[in-house]
């Protein structure tokens, strides 16, 4: 493999070098070789700078982050037949082993042998090529931007979460944090017909990003109690749906005490300790159904059809935008502007 | 009971008039007087009108026809709490025994005890008043009108269909027919998130009410073959849900037809023939889930909701109006004109 | 109201007396008369003796208790055509108001305006007489006792928990704890076709009870660890469904534990505390269902058809036998032998 | 490929031979090489011996028969992990794509580039040796058989539509015919908790087995109308689901009207003509959920399960054995006897 390209690769904590790495080729008869062209930041890429490590994933080699990802097909194996070189592609980021139960069942986002982007020792898309299988690559209708594409993987984690909580025309629904995830989630709960959509956080300028993209109701938890609010702006019902986007104990309270009688209740943010405290008797005595969602599972098509419909509204996410060079400075940024950022992109 | 209203009473066939006949009273401590404002005029008072039957169910005393009904409350019983003398209410036309296996398991449509306004021997609301259980009369929120309100009947048998199908955001949907449950049907699936909603007809006027409403694609049957069309729009792959709104062979083998691999196929029309020809082999090898869809159960809270929030525009359904002494002649127009007409409403 | 019957009244925190109170009477057309002749002490009934209180529930006027209690039909209202004079019928406690957004919705369990026999301020069944609605009374088929009909009542809970966690045939389960409710879900369980069945608790005379009704592997928490254990049982993929049937943080955490990949976990005993530390990783990283069971819903007819089967034993159930006049022994003697008891009856 | 083996290979309609063919080798990682020990004889092998297609499926090259397998593992890929040489197998006959919508959403069993074992230009499995995938191929635990691992096939369709139809602990289901996939049907409601069973065929014979397996009621629609026999042993509600295992106009009508409303209907048997007449009212008025079912998908490891727990018995299904040399002269005695046997199966 003569040829290079250039990558930032992650050698340690706060080591993120640019590199050049091997350029991939396509070798097996259903790969896809894309040209990266945009590839957002996400907390789990900071975190990794910042701790080497997210649960039981460790690094433990120089590993390319990123995993984000969309760009253009410039290469197909023999067999492939849904893209052609030129297409526009957004890239979901796990493959999977195809043959295990959860494969097998309609459940591959729990499949143990997943390869996904910048989990380490698997490299990810901060860099000028990637090869994947033609099936977790999606070709964009005409009109949709790489950037978009870029989003398609924030906006399954939302597209997931909403599905799994069975959202439906004229739903209420609580989105508790405001964060790229939440946003997702938010829009997510629009495109499935929630009329009502109260969104809450801790910064006024992420939920005037919440309230300008579909949520009707915004709740900064600083000046006012979210559960009383909820409970009040729902009569005191509830809502059909809450979504935990922010995985702190106190939100996975609120979450659970705002959701309706036989209600669902969507654990989506990464938790923030191993054992919160739980109002159980909100579960029993109300029959929840507390559901946890662990990225996203056939929801690359939707997202992509709901993008192209104007149904939901991804490209205002993106508010940012760095050269590849600047990935380390990208990322810095990112993690001190939590509030002004909503997503910032990288350009290969 | 000395005080009388007006009321167009359906003798026998043909035989319509308008007469006077007991204003009813509260009674029961849950009961609700209610002003009728705005009263639909459905195919079924049509029928009754010109054949004098409907299936099992026999025209054989005199009875007040109309079930699309709205009003003002202008009295409740003592233990009513959800209502008060001057809102503005929807009414929801069949009342249930609460006790049977199907009312106490949420399937409250197939209570074999109901009554339901206007079929035989119950009355219906085609007069000045009506009085009904609050637990089935659904207090409006400022700005919706008792057009609107009379509307939540055909928008509940169009949204009963579409939840029953599992109508998710970016689905696909074909609603063969667009007459007004058609229409509803096809604004639920729009409610619901449907990106791609297409509708079939014979007439080219009501395609074009469909597209007015959300539709993205029409198809006039006269000229185009449905299915291929169909296929051709989404790629052969068929859409998510397809909803036989017609009742005629043809419609229910093509909603067959069109229905993707585990597909949802939506049996909504009243059926023409009770023994139609259908194409077995593409429920069973395509593993398609055929299910009937009988009146609505809890759609009225929703339907006002999506009203309310702009999600379905029934305000446009309402084409004609006519005052109670005109009943019968607003029946054989709107019989005579299923091309020009959607809606018709009685204002007693 | 002339007639008197016995009763075990509770006046207070250890004041249960055996008093003469008024005999109900059929007054509604879907009254039912029954004389009872079979209640279960139930482990709340013990409570409200020891606490004066269960939750918000408070003893603030004497009140009989008993609530899962069957019995002869004497009398029936004008309107009852269910059951007749001399039917043997089990009685499920909770009538509800048939009104609300829950009742129409099959999710009556949740009615705020329940009526439940024993929850203070409403009677219950350690009586001689009861007037109970129809539709609230079952009758038995030929063959099933008083006894049995009794025992339909912590029956249901364990249905109702099997049929909300989705039990399938040839499924695995884990069942925490083997008191009554322990042993009703296990015996659901296994009629509903699990093949695996696992019971866990800290005594070895219950656990015989378990293994004696279907358990097909039992777990002294004593000795060994029933996460490990669970784990190894099932080739380290833990159960399709686990249930919680203690209520503890600890028996919570293994439910948590134990289930598979996308599987269920049942909240089903009543907690302990109300803020038990949860390992949220499990629920999201797994996609686990954590659903709470409130009482039952649409359970009787179920439960006696099952009964009447032979696929469920409640009769073996049914270990000592007290008259009325006996009734605080009883309970105290209940109270003291929890692993001796599996259920005691009261025969009024 | 130097070695040879035997094989009972159809050249054409009529034409089946006995031939030395090559025998296959392990060349994936993840292949399995099977010595094939048992293979029930399927209708649908009978049907192309005699007719050279079924459907769009075409016998237009020599082709080897029989999709009912089992074996013994002699030989398996590097990457094989989950069976070794010496386990005994069971085989599920057709190996999919693994990238297409249905095999990423759990719906393996529409996969258009199935390879199924016996379906042209496909080889079965009536023949020495087979190799096949890892992940197609299951372990069978102690004290099952081979004969009985063949029946996983069958059973495994009965299990589908047993499945997909919800079927629960004390429901009533009516199995409409008697051959090898109504028995498995019927097997498979009991191991789901189904405690009223009503079976109908024609032959008293078939009706005798079903009653041995578990059926509790059986109508020989010869002599009793089924569909009032069904309502009569149901007190006029009808079964919770209906399977249909016949494939006629005439059972298809059946079992829609003896599923209770709101009830479930499955087509499960092989369609006999193109276009039915199906009683549309019933599913409308009465909300029935029809579904087709369509092999089966993720059966294989529950079917293992309940024969292995005792909870099915296939070994009874097992009624006449001969050798591979025999393989014509079985399947011509299969097909006059069709009263007298269940299954026969082959032994290579």
């Amino acid at each position: 493999m003569s040829e290079t390209m250039k990558a930032a690769v992650l050698h340690a904590v706060g080591d993120m070098r640019i590199e050049d790495v091997p350029k991939p080729e396509v070798t097996s008869p259903d790969d896809v070789l894309i040209r990266i062209t945009s590839v957002g930041i996400c907390g789990s890429d900071i975190h990794f700078l910042k701790h080497g490590r997210i649960g039981n994933i460790i690094l433990d080699k120089p590993t390319i982050m990123g995993h984000e990802s969309a760009g253009e097909v410039v290469g197909i194996g023999s067999a492939v037949t849904r893209v052609e070189p030129g297409d526009l592609v957004a890239i979901e980021p796990g493959k999977t082993c195809r043959r295990c139960e959860f494969c097998k069942s309609g459940h591959y986002n729990l499949c143990r042998e997943v390869v996904f982007l910048a989990a380490p020792p698997a490299d990810g898309a901060f860099c000028e090529y990637l090869v994947w299988p033609e099936d977790f690559v999606f070709k964009m209708p005409e009109g949709m931007t790489a950037d978009e594409g870029a989003m398609m993987e924030p906006l399954s984690v939302g597209l997931h979460a909403v599905r799994s909580a069975g959202v439906r025309g004229g739903d209420s629904v609580a989105v508790l944090g405001a964060g790229p995830i939440g946003l997702t989630t938010l829009m997510s709960a629009k495109a499935h017909g929630a009329t009502t959509i109260i969104v809450t956080d801790v910064f006024d300028t992420r939920l005037a990003n919440a309230k300008r993209m579909g949520a009707t109701h915004v709740i900064n938890v600083r000046e006012t109690d979210p559960v009383a609010a909820i409970k009040d702006l729902t009569g005191s019902r509830g809502v059909d749906a809450s979504f935990d986007c922010v995985g702190s104990e106190l939100t996975l309270q609120q979450a659970l005490q705002v959701a309706r009688n036989q209600g669902a209740m969507q654990c989506v943010g990464n938790p923030q300790e191993l054992l919160p405290r739980l109002p159980i008797f909100e579960i029993i005595n109300r029959e929840l159904t507390v559901r946890g969602t662990f990225r996203y599972v056939n929801c690359y098509p939707p997202a992509i059809t709901l993008t192209a419909a104007g149904a939901v509204d991804v490209r205002s996410m993106v508010t940012h935008h760095f050269p590849l060079a600047e990935t380390v400075k990208a990322m810095e940024w990112v993690d001190q502007n939590k509030d002004k950022v909503i997503k910032a992109v990288i350009h290969p």
